[in-house]
């Protein structure tokens, strides 16, 4: 254990999942401080949690008396406090690339599908699961036809969304795969995505960070 | 004009809106193209900006025979490839810090309040004007709440978000006030912020980057 890192997470946040592959990646071993997403209306609602991050929301990394809230924010961080082995590529248009794949995922996919708003869906219009489900699959299947196109089309993919070597692309495909199996979307038009998850999952930084590995897994 | 930079946008859109302040803070003047995002149904939405952009987002940056979509890529890319004027502060604290700002705007709220979004919540929830309206201020309110909080409690906030220098913070923070003006909410609670908003446009880059000032604004 790293006992400077600290890391406030869930098992089934896909943003936490991202986090705990980057740590991985780095050889970080962080203290690990489990906050309840559906428990009591939501831990991260809590006064305490709070204090620790106003957007109520996770991961949040405590680190040298720094308090970093966002996955991405997290993730560019341990690159720069720790650059080997890097998650980003060297040259600035490769940066984009795998950038631009990262937050196609998580801008525009994964805060449109995140809980709050599923409940919020449901609260305010009455959205049924299996329309909140709808909902979902949706949002996955455009962003995900999108990265498909790009990773497709491109003669820098390689083993991995960029080259052959891990990067914030990757680490952030991979928890949202795991979201788009939990509402079932047909994932058969995405054959690259797919391939480079196999991939991924190969790489023990990738197996480790999956939610059922997780001490809080349900 | 510097012809070597090519740029998709529309007036009204916040992430085009944030890639203009960029562009001027570095005082790059590219060739923009004009994507208007309602016309004919949208014409993000036509096989030419499809192959430029599988997303069918704007913007995107054609730079250098590189075409990088995202609003954040393309920030991050210029500022990698012109280092002055900064848009990120030197140390990873100070970075993460000013990231995790700029990523609660553009990944936590924005995206939620997309245009896209709102249509979708139109026809499949059969969501009125007014819903629409009131699902936005639900989400920039709460993102408003976390930054304000944020920034006023700690001491590296200054002029600007952090410091007394525009960053990417900034940069996503003043597209996002002019949203919440468009669907009225109420921006008492935010004194931290609205003061930022101000010391912001006072500057060339910023008011020049405004929706109103765009060519294409109707």
């Amino acid at each position: 254990m790293n006992p400077e890192f600290v890391v406030y997470g869930y098992f089934r946040s896909s943003a936490a999942f991202r986090v705990r592959i980057a740590l991985n990646l780095k050889g970080i071993e962080p203290e690990w401080k489990f906050v309840h997403l559906l428990k009591d209306g939501g831990h991260q609602h809590t006064g305490s949690y709070k204090s620790v991050n106003p957007q109520e929301l996770i991961p949040t990394l405590v680190h040298d008396g720094h308090t970093i809230g966002q996955s991405l924010a997290i993730m560019e961080y341990l690159d720069e406090i720790k650059p080997e082995p890097a998650l980003l590529p060297k040259l600035p248009t490769d940066r984009a690339r795998v950038r631009q794949i990262a937050y196609a995922i998580a801008c525009d996919i994964h805060p449109v599908n995140n809980l709050r708003v599923l409940l919020h869906l449901r609260d305010e219009f009455g959205a049924s699961e299996e329309k909140r489900a709808a909902w979902q699959r949706h949002w996955i299947s455009l962003g995900f036809g999108a990265i498909e196109t790009l990773l497709a089309g491109s003669r820098q993919t390689g083993k991995y969304c960029h080259g052959d070597a891990p990067t914030l692309a990757d680490i952030c495909l991979v928890p949202q795969l795991a979201n788009a199996r939990r509402v079932n979307l047909d994932l058969s038009s995405y054959p690259t995505i797919l391939r480079i998850e196999r991939t991924a999952l190969e790489h023990p930084a990738f197996a480790a960070a999956l939610p059922a590995a997780q001490p809080d897994a349900e």
